[in-house]
This record gives C-alpha cells, sequence and structure tokens, in this order.
C-alpha cells in the first residue's frame, strides 16, 4: 500500500531529528523561553524582513486556531470564514468551546472575496437590531485553502484592505503554507505574508516537522499576554525547545521551502497524469493536494494499491477523491502511481 | 402612527395586571417556589392532560433558549436548527457563548424536515473522522417558526420520530405557540405538544404576559437539577411568583387561546386584504404574523401612519415587510389599515 | 407567621405598580429604546450630577453580575472577590460558566481593603511565571456586603485608588445599595458612587422593584457595545420599558432612599432589641441586614412565629441568623418581634 | 550551573528518541489510530492487570487536566480540589475556561482527606438553596502531590469510598506518577491506581518523554466520545503515533519505573545531606522534589553554580526552596551538591 491519503502519514524531516537528537540531553528553560525558540524567531524575522513581529509556538492546527481566535474576539464577535473552512467544519466545535460563532459564508473553491467581507460587515451595521446579532470581530482564512487553491497577491490585498477598512484582524491559517508559497502559480512571499495580514502560522505538522505551528503576530494589539492565552488552553509544551528546534531545522538553508517546492513538484506530475488519461478535476489546485473525479470502479481498483481520501460525491457514478503529497513523497510512488492509473 | 412591527410592544393583558396588583402585598417564598407557580404548573399539566412533567418559568426566549440548549448538550455536541431560526441569527450567538455550535440546515418557510435529521446525522455518523466534526445533539425547531408557519401533527410526528431513532432530544420554542394552535389551519393541541417533543415552551412575553416564557419538560432525562442551569443562567427570578401569577391569569377560562384567536383572525383580515388589492406574500402563514410584498414607494406611503418592519429585499423595487398582531391588537386599526392599503 | 428572612418576599411599592397599570396599553419600542428608559437614565444621570455615564436595566442581580464581568475580562484574567462575595458563592458559577475565574481573597466582615488588592497584584506580577496564573482582571465588591456591613468613604477611595494604579476596572455590586447609602453610618453619596468606581449598579429587586438593577457605567472604555453582552446573556427585557418605569417611579421624589432610610430605621429597632437583651452580634450591620447569635432553643422558639434565616453555626449551642428589614416592613410586624424576642 | 529547577529540564531518554528515530519514515495513520498507540495501550493494561479500560494519549498536563474535567462536569458542576492543587493555581483558569468553578479545600501539604469530601458534599446537599451554589461533580487529586507527597493506599481507599458514596468520579493528576510509585514511602500499584479511581493519568513529559501524557479512564460511563473532547480541546496529535512510540519505549522491561526509582534514590540523597547539615524541610517528601528551608545568604550562594527554585518564604530570613531530581538527574551533579551544602 502505498500511501497518499495524508501530509502527515510519517515522522520528520531527517533534519529535525538530526538537531533533536544532537540537543536531547542539554538542559533548558522550559515552556519556548529557550534559546532554539529564540533561533527560530530570529530566523522567521529574516525570513520575513519584518523586526517589529513575536512569534509563538504551539503544538497543533486545531489548537493554533482556537488560541489565536480566542485571544482576539470580544465575547459577542464571531470569527467570518468560508464554509469550508477547517474551524467551521473540522475541528469539533473549537472555536464555539471558546465561546464565539463561526460566521459562514459560501467559498468558492474554498476561498473568500474582499466583497464578502464588505457585504457581511454592512450587513451587520446595517440591521436595525444589530445587538441581537454576532457581531463580525476577524476573518479567518487559509493558503493554501482545504481545497488546495491559494489567493493571488491581489486578492489577499484587496481582503486585508477591506479588514482594515471595517477594523477587522485577519488571520492566515498557513497549515500548509509551504506548499502555497511554493507553487509555481504563487506570486506572494513570505515578506508579503508579514505585511498582509495580521497574524498567520507557518505550518510546521505537514511540512515537515514532528508537530508544531509558529504563529507570527504583526498586530501590536494582538500581541500582550498571548502567552497566558496559549497556557490557558493547554497549547504551552513544557519542553518548548522541542518546537524552536524544529523550526530552526526546517528554516536552516531555505529546506522548509525546497521540501514543499518538491511536494507540488510531485503533485503536478499526479494531477497531469490524471488529466493526460481523460479525467476531470473536481477543483483546479497548485499546491500538494489534488482532486481527480473517478468513475466508483477505478476508485475501487485504485484503492487496492494506493490509499486516497474520499473527498465528495459527484454524482451516482463519480465522486471527487484527494491524492496528497508531502515533504516526505517519494519520486517511485508517485511513477508508480501515474503508471498505474487507468486510461478513463 | 399605529404600530403592527411586533407582538410585545404593550404591557400586559389587564387580567395579568389585576392578579399582579392583588397579591403584591403578599409574602412568599422567592426563586419560584411559591403557591403562584405551583398553580400555574399544575395548570400546565391540565391543559396538556399529561402528569409527569415539569415546568419552570424563566423571563425570556433567548434565556430560555440558552438554559435549555445548555443543559441538554455535551460539550462537543451542537444543535440541528434552520438557518433562520431565532437562536442561529437573532440571539447573539447566546449558544455558542455556552460553548456549542448551531448546526443549521436550509429551511423551507422557516420549516426543517424529519429528512433533513436523518442526513444530518448519518452524515456525522458516517464520516470516516466523525470526532473532528460537531456531533448533533438535540434538535431545536420553533412552532410557529419565525416566517409564521406552523408544522402540521404529521411533520411533527415524523420529525419526533427521527429524533427518537437517532436520540436527539426534540426542543421546540413556542415563543409564539398560541398563535399557531389557534390558527385555522392548524392540527395540533397542547397535548399533542407534550407528546411529541422532549421539551417545549409556552411563551408569555408576545401572548399578553409583561414578560414570561413557562419550559416544559416531559423527558425524565432533562429533568434533573435545571434548577442549577436557571441560576447559573441569571434566569432563575427572585420573585419568582411573577411568573407564576402571570401565567395562572393567562390561562385562566381559556385566556392564553382566545387572545391568539383573536390575533390570527385579525392577521387573516390583513393577509386578505393585501392578497385582494393585488400584492403577493413572501411566505404564505396563517398566524398572527403576515408577510406581503411591497413596492418600495408603497412600503413609504404605509409607513407615514403605520409601523411594521422590513423583512427582506426581494428584487431592486420591492421588499417583502411584516405586519404583527397580537392579543393587544385593536379591531379598529386593523379595519383603518385595510381600508389605508392602495391597490396595486 | 411574620417573615423576616429577606427583602424579596412581597412585589413592589404601590408606586411602582401604579406607574406599570397606567402605562399598561401604551405602545413603545422594545429592548430598553424606549422613554421610560430615557427617563430613568436622566433621572439617575442627575441624582449622580455626572453626564456622561451609561445605564443600562437588567433583570436580576446575578444577571448583571455575570454580563458586567464578562464584558470586561479578558479569557485569562480573573476577578478579585472577597470569599463571602455573592458571585463566589451565591451564583451557582455563573462567573466561571463565562470562562473567567473568581480570585477569592478572605473578607473581614464581607469587606476587601486596599491593600489586599496590592497585594494579589504584586503576586502576580512578582511570579516568575506569572502567565501560568489567573491575571486579576478587574475588582468586584458590594456595598453594603453580604454581610450588611458598609464601606466608609475613606476605605472606598483607597480600594478605587489601588484599582487605577493597577488598571483593574472596579465593579461596585449596589443590589441592597439604597440600604447601604440610607445608613446612619454612611458616608458616600450617589454623587460620589459615580466617581469612585468604574460600573455599579442601583439595585431594584431588593428595594421596591418587582425586579431590576440599573447598571450604570462610567468609565468609558467599558460601555462600548454592552448591549450585544446583554442580548447574549439573555438579559435584554423584550419589553425593557417595564425596567424604566419602575425605576422612573422608584427615583421620583426620592422615595428610593425614603423607603431605604425606613428599612434601616426598622432593621436599628430589631437590634438594639437584640442587644439590650442580653443577645451578641455576629457581625456590626447597620443596614437592613442584622445577624444575632441565638442559643438553638431561642432559634426554634422564635422560629415558631417569625421567618429569617440560618446564616452560620457559631458553636454546639449557638448559631447567627439574619433578620431583613425592607421598603415592605410593617412597624407593628417589628414592635411585635421585640416584644417576642426573649431576655438571653 | 547545574539544573535542580525542574524535571523537565532536558529532552528525552535514549531509548524513546532511539525508537522515534527508527520508526521515522514508516506511514501510519493519524490521530492515535496507530499501531504504536495499541501497543502502548496493550502494554499499559498489562501493567494494571485490568483489560476494561480506555487509553487516550494527550500532550501535556494541563490540556489532560481541562479535558478530562470537561468532559466530566455538567455545567453547574465544580471539581473539588485541594488549594495547592495544579488546576486551582498554575494552569492560568483553564478549567474555568471550559465553565467550571474549582472548589477549593485546603489541603494538608497538597493532600486531600476523605472527611473533605464528605464535608463538602454534605454542606451542598444541606444547604437549603443548594440551586445557588456550584454542584460538586467530581474530585480531583494528585499523586504525588504538588509538594511531593503521596497517599498511602489506605487513603487513598477512604478517598475513593467517599467519591463513590456520593457519585464523585475521582480523578488522579500523575504527572509524575511514576516518582510517587517508585518512592520507599509508596504501597499502591499500577493495578491498584487501575482500581482505586475513575480515571489518571501516567506523565510521560516529567518521566523521560519529550511530551505526552497517558489517559487511562475505567468508568465506563467517562469513556464515550472521549476522543470528541480532545479533538475540540485541540488535545488530539495528528501523528499520533509519537505519543504511543514513547510510552511503548517508556514502559518497556519496566523503564519507566526504574528512571523514577533513581530519580527518588537521589531526591533521597539530597535531602538527607540537607538534614545531616542541619536544615529543616519545609515539607517532608519522599519522592523526586525536595523542599529545604535556607536561610537566604545560603540561597544566594547556592544560587551560584545550583539552579533550583524559590517556593514559599517561611520568614524574614528564611524561604523554601525546591530541588528536582528527574530521570535525567546525573549521580555526579547529586554528589557535587551534597558537598557544596554549607553547614548550616
Amino acid at each position: 500500500m502505498i500511501r497518499f491519503e495524508c501530509d502527515y502519514a510519517e515522522g520528520a524531516h531527517p533534519k529535525v531529528l538530526e538537531l533533536m537528537n544532537k540537543t536531547n540531553m542539554e538542559q533548558t528553560a522550559g515552556y519556548g523561553m529557550d534559546e532554539y525558540c529564540q533561533k527560530a524567531e530570529r530566523m522567521i524575522k529574516d525570513i520575513c524582513n519584518y523586526e517589529n513581529l513575536d512569534v509563538h509556538f504551539l503544538m497543533g492546527g486545531t489548537q493554533a486556531n482556537k488560541t489565536v481566535i480566542a485571544s482576539i474576539l470580544k465575547p459577542y464577535q464571531g470569527v467570518v470564514c468560508v464554509d469550508t473552512g477547517h474551524i467551521n467544519v473540522h475541528e469539533t466545535g473549537a472555536v464555539e468551546a471558546t465561546g464565539h460563532k463561526v460566521l459562514a459564508v459560501p467559498g468558492h473553491d474554498g476561498k473568500m472575496s474582499a466583497s464578502q467581507i464588505r457585504e457581511i460587515y454592512r450587513n451587520h451595521v446595517g440591521d436595525e437590531n444589530h445587538e441581537h446579532i454576532v457581531q463580525p470581530g476577524m476573518v479567518y482564512i487559509s493558503n493554501p485553502t482545504e481545497c488546495g487553491t491559494i489567493y493571488k497577491k491581489k486578492e489577499l490585498s484587496e481582503i486585508y484592505e477591506a479588514c482594515k477598512n471595517y477594523g477587522l484582524p485577519l488571520f492566515i491559517d498557513g497549515a500548509r503554507l509551504g506548499y502555497g508559497l511554493a507553487s509555481s502559480e504563487n506570486d506572494i512571499t513570505m515578506e508579503d505574508m508579514a505585511r498582509m495580514c495580521d497574524v498567520f502560522y507557518i505550518g510546521g505538522t505537514k511540512q515537515g516537522a514532528l508537530f508544531g505551528e509558529a504563529v507570527v503576530i504583526m498586530n501590536d494589539a494582538l500581541k500582550k499576554n498571548f502567552r497566558y492565552m496559549m497556557k490557558q488552553e493547554g497549547a504551552m509544551l513544557a519542553k518548548g525547545r522541542l518546537l524552536g528546534i524544529q523550526f530552526a531545522a526546517l528554516l536552516e538553508n531555505n529546506l522548509y521551502f525546497e521540501l514543499s517546492k518538491k511536494a507540488d513538484r510531485l503533485a503536478m506530475e499526479i494531477k497531469e497524469a490524471f488529466l493526460d488519461k481523460g479525467y476531470e478535476l473536481f477543483v483546479e489546485s497548485d499546491t500538494n493536494q489534488q482532486f481527480p473525479i473517478l468513475p466508483h470502479r477505478i476508485m475501487a481498483a485504485l484503492g487496492v494499491d494506493y490509499a486516497f481520501c474520499f473527498w465528495e460525491k459527484v454524482d451516482e457514478g463519480h465522486s471527487a477523491v484527494r491524492f496528497c503529497t508531502s515533504w516526505a513523497t517519494k519520486e517511485e510512488d508517485v511513477k508508480q502511481l501515474i503508471e498505474d492509473i487507468p486510461e478513463k
């Protein structure tokens, strides 16, 4: 069985483990107050070419999302999100558990548009009894999205403009950020990321770390006491250095982006193969997640040797499925898959 | 200005005030442990012809909704509701503030169908990683709905059947219950109410009381410690007898239903008048809320002498509006309105 | 049975009911946006001689406490309170239900001192890992306290000074505010109240209203969007005018304070009677709650004709009990009680 | 600088890293559904000699505490805990953030007694208006406690008996469980643990793992849907196998308990050294945390070469401090410390 069903099936990139092994018996301060976290923070500032930002290392995506969102919203505020957004559908109500509504708007291939932000804000303000309605308090998008699509610089710029107009902090979930930025279609840089939102995170779990997400806060108003929020959410790792170590290893010599680029290249090969053999795509993605539409009998046939995800039923005879590549995907596995995809 | 914009513009029916005045200087136990609350509970048991139920008197609809829902759900569960449901759109996230997601399904004129319950439940159970998704924990409907529509006995029966099949308690918001049961199209009785859901409430605020909703719990599993929930939610009135007194006055001699019947009759006259003069209805309602679609210039003209609600824009030139009657609506005001509605 | 066990056993002062009856069939806007609420707000500004304050009318004490506190604190902050404080012991965890810890400090006859605020703040800041500890975010006191004691102007001034030094908003629960300000030992005025804290409330429920507490906010930073908080907490009465009407009636011609003064006078008579007959007091109170220590056999004997509260066991043979007077207490009932207290 | 200030200053025991390295490139299912988690669960069942238990692997202590507690309590319930308990003082209100009050009782050297459970339960039930007071819903103790003390089998047995009498689930925080069970004074076994509480956890973070706590649930009523709770709390690690791998490595060949035993032995040597040189102990501990009382000048002197924790001021000239040993403590470091402790 060759596995393409997710991007977190293996452990960590060898460089990550190497540094973890090497530093194992060092004694450091706990809770992220160590030199490795400082080093990784320094590297992130450099990559972003942005001094005045705070970095906090959390353990996973749901944790990062709920901690950031709960730190920003007032009790009567909600977070604007597309309907397919991870916080809306795949976190067991983690945001609601902190007391806040997720204000879902229809996504276009997983993406939000600036006009939707304008609309939800104006509808709210324009409502006579707006105190009876949850107030939009911030905007959450992911880049890449759950559907593998990415925001173009112009789109992101318009979104951030709308957010600033209405005083809504913009938070970007970057669980797969590397795969987005490394895409051939991408025109956004890390420098842009730090200038086009208020807070975002650099995903580690799906990008070559054992676990970990680096939350990066630019907006001064959102920085204060974030560590209290982390502790309360159970999101402050005792041996916090493990997170600093992993990000330091991944960011060294551009490894993070090299790994992402390779994963994207292999994903493109898979996409091309499906297209060549006559299949359609459920959504046009240029990152590490690919969504071909398969007849059910071919799903079954391919499923014997390959693991991939069921995504959504398209019609009686067809479903969209997801193939993921990752930092760990082997060239030969992709080659084998391509050979094994039958003509439609 | 004659007001039809809501059903809570006046104080209380004179019989309510009379009993409140008469009992004013009596000394009673606090927090709903008095003889008036007992009396009203007794009357509700009799009307429902159902002995084994608990009655609790709360102050308003949002309070009743959030207290009942929070008392039923486990932390990882959500409440199934139509998209137009009051808890989903007009309670400032009160349910989410208790930690729970509102699982919205598309309403049909404000109503849910049994098949939607089946679908949301089966989708959840059928999902491979269902622990990543909020679990449906109960179903909330309102009767009449926010759109003035009512459930037929057969529809409610199917809904309750589906709920019981999946172990989902059914909660009916009856903020306007009287106007629903008194409707000429209704085939549900109070006896049915007590047998076709797990918990519901009898609205007072919009039905002739100064304030108050009588929560009625049939399901034994939901009864325990409900008073703790009330106290925690700030929903236990110190002089709780005020609620018992009001419901006792309203339920005496069928007053509650007589008032409802009259309000519905006047609403039908308004509906007929709009239809006769050539207008269309946004939704077909047989209760005290009516939703004609008006050209904007007629909205403006009628708005000079009459207060009514903007409901929803229909197209560039037309909007749906809402006219409400209530226990307090005067016959002559309705007559005057009918005269003043211009031909379309 | 003559009842002295609480100050909310009756309905409302006749003047309150009178205005409610008189205005009953008027049509007004809902949710507190009516002229009666405006009038009562105006009266409160005048009594406080303070223009720049906001007034919101809520239904009860627990509701007022949880709504105000949840509107002020950040998720990782707690509210400093004496151990006997109402929010710490008698609200079924309403504050915790909004996500916040009550940081209890030992009370002295129900009172907090400025030095305790300094201490809890400095201990927090001084702690090496203070992010692991709930941050003090505001201070809650009640005046009078649960024990009937009152703050002197000097004490309150020191407390407020400490609060301002540490950036902690001061919130005063005034459920029995009238009985405090009317006490012969009191040196605080309504003008002082508005200048010596950030937010407080004027109790109605225990002071002659059917129900209701008038929350008064001076601190600009705490005013914004308070109505959203109210709605979310189920604390926005549909017929909000009922609250405006009650406070307008009570504040007319100083009635509120006259009623309080009389209640305090009768309480002093009861206190003197117990002292004269040889009993000791559990706590020295100069307001409407009195706490004599009774031998158990006398508790039993007095309990035949009089209702009063058990407060706390003092030793094997004695307990402290509570006698309350109120706006509704009758002179002849007090006279009778005094006669019936046996010599110790 | 030799560090004795905590038991989580290093990474993980080499055996843990070894297995992590060895399995790194394997592809497994996510979220704890892998064979390593199954293996570790199997080992825990064997060690406990108890088949019918569920094991869940979480990332840290605060996370484990809040997830378990929130999964058990109803909204109006609180968790009984000693005042020094970790959840009461060092988790930034994590339990309160889930809506629940921590009901603190005075600890005796960090321990609770069965009589305190009886008392808090009876006081609650006996209170006339008990619905106004948070209901005790479960009991939380830690073994060893924050003060290094341990429960004797008889004490734990009495506590569990009291809990069962009152229907209160007992939850034992075992962040340092190994150091407790390995103590020469301990008479409790892993088999006992599984039979003398409803749920407990086996600490990993402080016991040789990089991170991780193994939550063990015996009580059937507490098992259902625990994974939903984990996901909602951000406590479900994507690469969950990392936790299974670590516990499998630690539990192999009794390593977990061997490491604990060594740490305890070194702690005893430190204790003896302080006693021999004339110091008193703040609390009598037989586990890996030791609390000598030092004159401030000696604190300063020792602090030059050794890191240890300030614990509590004892008087003007003295403070209690904490020295921790751990699985990673070196014999030579302890020897050096003992030599360097000056005579008092």
